[in-house]
């Protein structure tokens, strides 16, 4: 066993404590409130500062309601190396606050790669130092030896492993929903997949280290996809914005409270256009809200 | 039209000006030579630099044997912010050569975030930068919407796109291979959907802006592949260590020259190690060696 545990035993433990489902995004889009952009120059090294400060922030006001942060690769990414840079920085201060990250990555490489991209985000990437994150988001296009790299960090370091299975956008159904010769749709044999290299990663509390993304926005999805991933914890996006009902998350949970993690993003961190008052405060309110909220689901499953 | 130009048309008058459909996979695995270390740390800012350092060596050496250069991303990503640092720095060194960079990311998200992914590599990232890269891999698993945003880069400014289609790695044939209920496999409907997509991003030389990533490590595949999507420029990895046969490759270039890249890593970049003489020579040799193999498939399929 590693030292900081198994990733499902962990996010076990934290959600049950906090009473908290809630994964909150970190997909930092501008403007930023003044308060993070002060002094800055309005090049990519002071757009990656300004970010940095925004997700500081934002981590400060909801690190004792949120199971889970997300950040949203993509966003650092757009701006470079300064950009990744800032997201390193948020990393570290989410794990000074032992609050468990979930590096929303959604990478897929040939094995020989995936090793990189598994050492990059859940692995040590110099001689002393912590993963940046707990958890990251991964592909299944390139099948299950493209997995086998973040098993073996799962295995080795408790990391934990969110594989798309059903993406909660308008084109999902374009590849995901497409029938079988044999029966079901490719997310229903892509689910089996996923639990059948998770079979081996069960912690004590019952979940598994390997789990997957399904989306909010396809009736009955969840249902299914908590019958066909049974220790899975499950990362589910697609509340809020875009329009998925709370009430389909419910089988999510039905294995352990932390079987789900519903991720709200923009609702939270966003929360604060438009409302006078500090920045933080209103963060934290609608965090506090989306906390019981998502709760209340929980409860309802029980 | 772009600037730049059509991405289709740029590499096909690179490949019949150079006689090349050679594309040098930069997958930077230590340990380097000597020359690339001398006097650094063995920390990842030095790791860094030093990747740089052999990056730019191998396009001194190989510029102008090459049609194209492709990063793979993770190696860099590996180091944190500086390792995507030194990327940029190998981006840029490759566009001052007029070396189209084809950015290995294999990216895939939701389109609100696949722009974000699509600014960072094919879009311009802060006022007056030019883009990191000519043309980018990306993955078809969250369905034709998610392309759009790279879609639109290819119209608006002269750029590229790889989609994964039929990758060549062994468990490739998990997702990829299942046979669909209306006949057909995955990756023919993924074929059929990247086609769709470019359709109306041809250039004058009846090449597509919208390309597709096809192994050479599956008989017959490449045939396939050139029938479901004619204007599609292929990007072709699986020869050397991975075992593809070179005669696969020939349906590639029916349309054009310029329609089938194949891309050799390893067996170009490494190819000093445990050989006497300066290393940037032995990378060379080795270039052209693979230059004149593939024009020679190429010619026959003429």
């Amino acid at each position: 066993m590693p030292d900081r545990g198994h990733f499902g035993d962990r996010l076990a433990d934290r959600v049950v404590h906090l009473e908290s489902v809630l994964c909150v995004g970190l997909d930092p889009r501008g403007p930023f409130p003044d308060e993070c952009t002060r002094g800055l120059r309005d090049d990519r090294s002071g757009m990656a500062r300004a970010m940095e400060r925004y997700c500081l922030g934002i981590l400060e006001a909801v690190g004792d309601l949120t199971a889970a942060v997300k950040p949203q690769v993509a966003f650092f990414e757009a701006l470079g190396g300064v950009g990744l840079t800032a997201l390193e920085h948020v990393c570290a201060a989410a794990r000074e606050r032992g609050l468990p990250v979930i590096a929303d990555a959604k990478r897929g490489d040939i094995p020989s790669t995936a090793v990189a991209y598994s050492a990059a985000w859940l692995g040590s990437r110099a001689p002393g130092e912590e993963p940046l994150a707990d958890a990251m988001t991964v592909q299944p296009y390139l099948g299950e030896d493209s997995l086998t790299p973040y098993l073996e960090q799962c295995r080795t370091r408790g990391a934990g492993l969110y594989v798309l299975v059903r993406t909660s956008n308008p084109g999902a159904d374009d590849v995901q929903a497409l029938e079988l010769a044999r029966g079901g749709r490719v997310w229903q044999r892509v689910a089996a997949m996923v639990s059948q290299a998770g079979e081996t990663l069960r912690g004590r509390s019952g979940l598994s280290s390997v789990g997957a993304v399904v989306g909010l926005t396809h009736p009955g999805a969840l249902a299914e996809a908590r019958r066909a991933m049974p220790a899975a914890p499950l990362l589910i996006p697609g509340f809020g914005a875009q329009g998925g009902v709370l009430a389909e998350a419910m089988p999510a949970f039905t294995p352990h409270p932390a079987g789900g993690l519903l991720n709200a993003s923009r609702s939270v961190i966003e929360a604060w256009r438009g409302e006078p008052g500090p920045w933080r405060d209103a963060v934290r309110s609608a965090a506090e809200a989306h906390r019981a909220l998502f709760w209340g689901a929980v409860d309802a499953a029980a």
